[in-house]
């Protein structure tokens, strides 16, 4: 039998106790002289996935999408969303306490300008806002003639009666064969990049993760073991971490590299960098408002920038590529046997999303090395998959039916994360179905077989995917691609292939390559495969060249492709790439599933005879 | 007899009294206790073509190019030039007194945090810099512990005995057919754009000329009357000109819409908006230091951002595209008859780049219509087609030999300015030659064939033309496009097709479209034509899509395109371009041309028989 251990399609949503619990915080607020108070989903490392503990916002509003802020004045209670969850957000919350904002109808910074009274003071949690965040809200609130205040504990842990317990996941090494590279250079290699600074801290779990060769399991779907680290260029590094998370073997591995402290006495130690007047390095992408100020009122230089150590995670070395094409291998089997399940299940009708999703998970979890999936699995059926960030629920886990069937997932293994989107047809597709199918296809194939000279952004190459869309008027509103880490998390930086991503690609940095079209209320298309960045030889080049190396393998729907609207290329990489499924793939199977896929991946002229285009020059 | 009436080829370079300049130019500054002092080549209005009387850096250095840096210390001077002028600063300067120093290598902010000795004052001039410039300064100047001091008079011009007159070129109306919005509607919109500001400073000349429909006389090759505007919400504008540059007729057009003062008279009515605590809008790309001071230190706040007027002035309206259309026919024509003219004499041998030169301009003038031209002729014969922004002078003077000629130029008629490319065979090209004129002239035709939808910025779509580049290897060290204007600077902002561009491209907007390739010390490659932003209905389109206007009119030289290398759409489009060229140019031709543009603009299987695809499918 099917089932899902590593993710849930229930709601915890819950806005019945919204009324009371904003009329409690309200009454918190008032003890300490405070007017309102803003609510973000966020942890202190603004985690994608946070803990149970850090999930105030969804507490408080029973709103539990994965971004949102909400503010909470005396006399109203706001909701910002993004474009994903304007729909949600309307059927999760109570609209007689919380009123929904769509943020591409203004911002909170705008809302604050124009709805705080002047002499207001706004209060917010430095634990859980960015520097830059603080800045733009700072502005704000300053033309609205009030006053941001920093408080010194979160009202809402006040109270919140029944708060879970902060995590406390166990912390493991990584092994040092699939890791590549000894926690030793790579702090050496950070240590380098201090540049003119007299520290860096560490405050991505990610880069501490990456940094000591450990994984924890603090939330979901990544493994992270949320902590900070401080580098300094004389002392020892200091990693502060919870001491439960680390048993003794553990903790003797690390004490190789690293101080270990409480994480209580990170704000004594920066104190005491800035009372010597140092320069401390900080990622303004996750770092605590509170640690900054802290630094600078004591004194001290907060530079504010781009963690260093990103960029170097992002460049996977040959042991992190090597795991990762295993991991891809092992989670192409697992799909595979997904998807000849699925073309027989679906035929037969009463399937669902949710069956669909926990039969996935099941053929994942009979590798015997799934960790975990390393996203909620998009299980979109019909009109659902027309929502890009689809999530299925028992409330709107439809019936799979004749049409579009789009299912984007991926795993956590040691070796590696994987992501992976397919298309399927239930049925004969229409006309419509088959030219979006194709066209999409024919994005996805131009970044799988782009070439660019070293130097280049993602943002430079994101076209190529929609070029093929826009000459027919259409397009897809997301990024062509995004980076995706090494036993890490699914969503990494800086790395993307989008038009406002001016990062270079570097040789062995992962990337997702994953074009749509969606048509709202009727269909949606995503077909995704992961890729590396790799030095390309060209013959008479005269500049070092880059390409892409396809690493996801799994069949594309044939019967959702019109062969007319490939060129010889097109039709000669989607052959290669089958063949290559099939070579890398049939052994594992069983003669039944093998068989499927000999048919699932044949050349495109032998898959539809009656459409062979006419003339030679198809594949030859 | 040709000759070139808008041009030299003689060069004013003379470095023979650098040593003696350079050495009065450190006792003036002596006397007044500063120790070294910054020399752009930059007038009031950062303009590209500067007026003679504000060459401070070739007089005192010898050094002709359109853009360096000097910044002369008691001990030494040093001139910044970027990677065009590498080699002509040696041949210029004298080496013994100056330096030149590559731009790629350092600027000048690290070199003065590294060369100035803390404690010196340095000096600049800050009507010659805009604030963003100064505040790099000053934060290197801080950093080296010494002083950036603003000067009273420029001290280059206290030494320089003949320097010559200010320009007082003659300001003439821009005929309301052309121009095709009044001043009346332009202001109208201009004072609407200033949101909350009080006032906006008009700095940079080519906004004056559009707002008031003016085109003036004091710079080379651009109509450009210099002039500052200041616009307040209140009041009249108020046009800061040199009254020698107005006649009756003029004056009494500009007074139905604004007052007239002398430029003297900006520097107090910016102090009265100060003491008044006006907000004023600057731009940040023209706008002098000298002048958002002002207005600060009497109590204003300076706005320093984009020019609101530049996005206007790119969006021509159809008066300004009928007009650019009739100025690209005839300078198709010209274009068309000097093609022909080469193709005969270059046989013949004995032809050189400046008598190429000379006999393309002297076909433009005799349209009758010639203005000038639009930037100074890039002849270019073998190696020296390899340098993308080469000027032939007397001494660089190459004799048109077989290989390659590449001829880039450009015409200011009252109804438009042109800028074209053509790449020449003169005789029998290589295959590489071939291969790489092919493959520029496919980045060219995917340029001009692109489809895109609104909102879509020139970054995203300028690898498109470097992907056939890319694919062997190879790319090109410029951007793809920029603006162009209405009788205007033929380099205008704020769009571009380039990779660092995110400004939108919008219906209305001219750019250029010129990939090339070059192959240093042996050839180069580039093809360029002038494109409009236009919109384009496509059945079933979901989006509002753009794509481009060829305006360009002149014939491809075939010799050099393999057409093995082209795909049907490639090839249809050629045709079609070429059957377009013959259609408008022909009948305006003599029948000696006629015919020999009938060969130049024949289909492409018609053209290389001999190379006839194998197949039907070329041009069915």
């Amino acid at each position: 039998m099917f089932e899902s251990l590593y993710q849930s399609f229930t709601d915890s949503a819950d806005a019945s106790q919204s009324a009371a619990r904003l009329a409690a915080l309200r009454a918190e607020l008032k003890k300490h002289g405070i007017d309102g108070f803003i609510v973000p989903r966020a942890d202190r490392h603004q985690n994608e996935y946070v803990p149970p503990s850090e999930e105030r916002l969804a507490w408080l509003t029973g709103f539990t999408g994965s971004a949102g802020l909400a503010i909470a004045l005396q006399d109203c209670a706001v909701l910002f969303v993004d474009g994903r969850y304007t729909i949600q957000v309307r059927e999760q919350v109570d609209l007689k306490v919380v009123e929904p904002v769509a943020l591409a109808a203004t911002n909170p910074e705008k809302w604050l300008e124009g709805n705080l009274r002047a002499g207001a003071k706004l209060g917010y949690d430095p634990w859980l806002h960015t520097p830059g965040q603080i800045e733009r809200y700072e502005k704000a609130v300053k033309a609205a003639g009030a006053e941001l205040v920093a408080v010194e504990k979160n009202p809402i842990d006040t109270i919140w009666a029944e708060r879970p317990q902060p995590p406390h996941g166990a912390v493991k090494r990584h092994p040092p064969k699939l890791a590549g590279e000894s926690a030793k250079k790579k702090l050496a290699r950070v240590t380098t990049a201090l540049g003119k600074a007299d520290a860096l801290l560490i405050s991505d779990p990610h880069a501490v993760a990456w940094v000591f060769n450990i994984r924890g399991q603090d939330v979901d779907h990544t493994p992270l073991p949320l902590a900070f680290v401080l580098i300094t260029r004389d002392g020892s590094p200091r990693l502060y971490i919870e001491a439960a998370k680390l048993n003794s073997n553990v903790r003797a591995y690390l004490e190789e590299h690293t101080d270990i402290a409480d994480p209580a006495a990170l704000e004594d130690d920066l104190t005491r960098l800035g009372i010597e007047t140092k320069r401390v390095l900080f990622d303004a992408a996750t770092v605590p408002a509170k640690l900054t100020r802290l630094l600078k009122e004591a004194g001290g230089t907060a530079d504010v920038g781009a963690d260093p150590i990103a960029l170097m995670k992002a460049r996977k070395n040959p042991a992190e590529l090597e795991g990762t094409r295993a991991a891809h291998l092992r989670d192409g089997i697992a799909i595979v046997r997904f998807l000849r399940w699925f073309s027989e299940e679906a035929a037969q009708g009463g399937l669902t999303e949710i069956a669909a999703a926990q039969a996935l998970e099941t053929f994942r979890r009979e590798t015997g090395l799934l960790k975990d999936v390393s996203f909620p699995t998009i299980s979109a059926a019909g009109p659902n998959s027309a929502i890009p960030h689809y999530r299925v629920t028992e409330a709107t886990n439809r019936k799979i039916k004749r049409g579009i069937f789009l299912v984007d997932s991926g795993a956590q293994y040691e070796d590696g994360t994987t992501d992976i989107t397919r298309t399927l047809a239930v049925g004969a597709p229409t006309q419509e179905m088959r030219d979006r199918f194709t066209r999409v296809l024919k994005g996805h194939i131009a970044i799988a077989r782009a070439l660019f000279p070293q130097g280049t952004s993602g943002a430079q190459i994101d076209a190529f995917a929609r070029l093929p869309l826009w000459q027919a008027g259409l397009d897809f509103d997301h990024g062509t691609g995004h980076g995706v880490g090494s036993y890490l998390s699914v969503h990494e930086g800086p790395q993307r292939i989008s038009k406002l991503s001016n990062v270079a690609l570097e040789p062995g940095m992962i990337l997702s390559n994953e074009p749509g079209y969606y048509k709202a209320g009727h269909f949606g298309i995503r077909i995704e495969n992961l890729v590396v960045v790799t030095p390309i030889k060209i013959k008479g080049a005269e500049r070092d060249m880059l390409g892409f190396e396809t690493i996801t393998y799994a069949p594309i729907d044939l019967t959702l492709v019109e062969p007319k609207l490939l060129d010889r290329n097109e039709i000669a990489w989607l052959d290669a790439y089958h063949a290559k499924v099939r070579k890398l793939i049939s052994s594992h199977l069983d003669p039944g599933e093998r068989e499927w896929l000999k048919q699932a991946t044949q050349p495109i002229n032998n898959a539809k005879p009656a459409k062979r285009r006419k003339g030679k020059h198809g594949r030859h």
